[in-house]
């Protein structure tokens, strides 16, 4: 097996931050790892492994000689730099929103629609973090009985946002503590010890984007166009791990025990469900964690075929960098 | 008119101290206030307007004399007690969960069901506080085109479990900063920087007893056995003040104008509902006002009739203190 040369760019977000140390522990072959970011990092010294990696202010030139590039530094630089990257002659993993609903991009979860992946034409998009945890648990429960409509409430956590979300919600809360004064950034408003029932811009129809995201990206890896899902998208002062109550509704009637056994046997899935001894998944659990957790599953009794579940999954990780990461071991295994 | 004898039963805790807030602010006509509470606390004094009142210990001879008295000390307190307090002549407007779903005991919002409460027996029963904001919504809706399905995710603050829920919030906030052990006492997991999809005891079928609450609650108060509802409840690390994701089925087509129009006019309840400037409900706003907030007011495309909203309220006023209070005063003018 011969190795490769991968580039990361927006190497010092935290979700750059968390792919190298996925590339890192997963012992992914390398023979290059090419640390991309903005000018205001160039020089800046991270450590891989043994080594200590310069990181290289990116531009259009960044890209000669790589196998992979994976990117995460946000839609208008995928934009610009994708396309370039890939008619370099490397085999892009966006994590942006920028190209996932288009025709031609394969929008890939592993464990569900991989050989889209091999389909690309030099682009290769990530999934919403929110999207990710959420179709891992619709496929197996949609493989056994069609899944007609999905109502999803999502509590997401403020590193979905990046590094200056966490400073934030960190710095109000010590603020609030102190009873002193809080600064208001990266947020609209106060985010420590509030929610705030927006997740991105808003859109003409009153939707946010994070919801169009989830309802749109859900239907495509799916290829279920006409699967009918409606969102609320939150976010809540927790760090790391988005939480999802999920309502499901189906053809045919799937038992509690029955999707729990489907759940059981989903790949990246891990059902975490004992009521009596207050096991379900959690946040401050699945921080860490490379599955999808999910218990409070239950028969929804408003519906003939329901279901409710509660799905809580590490958003920096199988969310986003471990996904990219699992897309390109795929390609080359 | 004349002047009234009330009791606070449970008066030292979260909901009973607002009681004595909401009593002294509204200038509810008293001749006399008694602070009732467990021996504990017996012989402490708080003030109400210019006098200073002493505690005294709840025991079944502490009724005599009253017009009302209001329960908020939990639902063992009240089956013991509120039925001594009805017999020795008050009438009871209890708090807790004891009596709301039994037949003969009215359960009653007052811009829902006013009527209801004259109709009492001794003992009136106050709504769950998810309850409370929920139906403010929906009666509405419902009298515009009947509901028939209900999809609701809750977002509950702390103070709804007690003050040693606000106290443990609190310090596990302050530990995790200072990056020091944390303890974990009134939650069976930790809540700063968390979520739990736990709120009060699991039942057999899976759902929790706030799940249920909320379902078979906003059912009775609505006179609607028939209305399908589910509900997903989860605790958040938020102070004070309650959200909702609400996704709303109904039979005939309500636009999103046109349910922001019925909600503008619906007793008890505040529209806030401007996307483009980020305005929408937050519990940091709804914290101290008397009004369910609503916005994100859209419709929802996966159904034929479907609307999404987000509502917001104090579960220590509206959801609690308040709403009593409102009662009282209709069963006196």
């Amino acid at each position: 097996m011969r190795d490769y040369k991968v580039a990361i760019v927006g190497a010092t977000g935290v979700v750059g931050e968390e792919m190298r140390k996925i590339l890192e522990e997963r012992n992914f072959p390398l023979s290059e790892l090419r640390l991309l970011a903005s000018a205001k990092s160039k020089g800046e010294k991270v450590s891989f492994k043994e080594e200590e990696i310069e990181i290289q202010e990116l531009n259009s030139g960044s890209f000669k000689g790589l196998d992979f590039a994976l990117f995460s530094a946000g839609a208008t630089i995928s934009r610009e730099y994708a396309p370039i990257a890939a008619r370099t002659g490397a085999t892009v993993i966006d994590n942006s929103s920028a190209f996932r609903l288009e025709k031609e991009v394969p929008l890939v979860v592993p464990e569900i629609n991989l050989k889209d992946a091999f389909k690309n034409t030099g682009i290769i998009a990530n999934p919403n973090c929110s999207t990710i945890q959420l179709v891992l648990i619709l496929k197996p429960l949609n493989d056994y009985s069609k899944v007609k409509r999905v109502v999803v409430s999502t509590y997401q956590a403020v590193s979905g946002t990046g590094r200056e979300a966490i400073q934030e919600l960190l710095e109000q809360t010590e603020s609030l503590l102190m009873k002193s004064p809080i600064k208001v950034g990266v947020y609209p408003h106060q985010i420590a010890f509030n929610v705030l029932p927006q997740c991105d811009i808003f859109l003409e129809d009153g939707y946010t984007l994070e919801e169009k995201k989830l309802i749109k990206e859900t239907q495509k890896i799916l290829g279920a166009p006409e699967m009918r899902i409606t969102a609320t998208a939150v976010r809540v002062p927790v760090l790391v791990a988005h939480s999802e109550a999920v309502n499901v509704e189906t053809e045919e009637k799937i038992t509690s025990s029955k999707a729990r056994q489907i759940l059981e046997n989903a790949p990246g899935v891990q059902v975490l469900d004992d009521p009596k001894s207050s096991l379900y998944p959690l946040p401050v659990n699945a921080a860490g964690s490379d599955l999808c957790l999910v218990g409070r599953i239950r028969e929804d009794n408003s519906l003939e075929n329901g279901l409710n579940l509660w799905i809580v999954a590490d958003n920096l990780r199988k969310g986003a960098a471990l996904n990219a990461v699992q897309i390109a071991e795929a390609l080359i295994r």
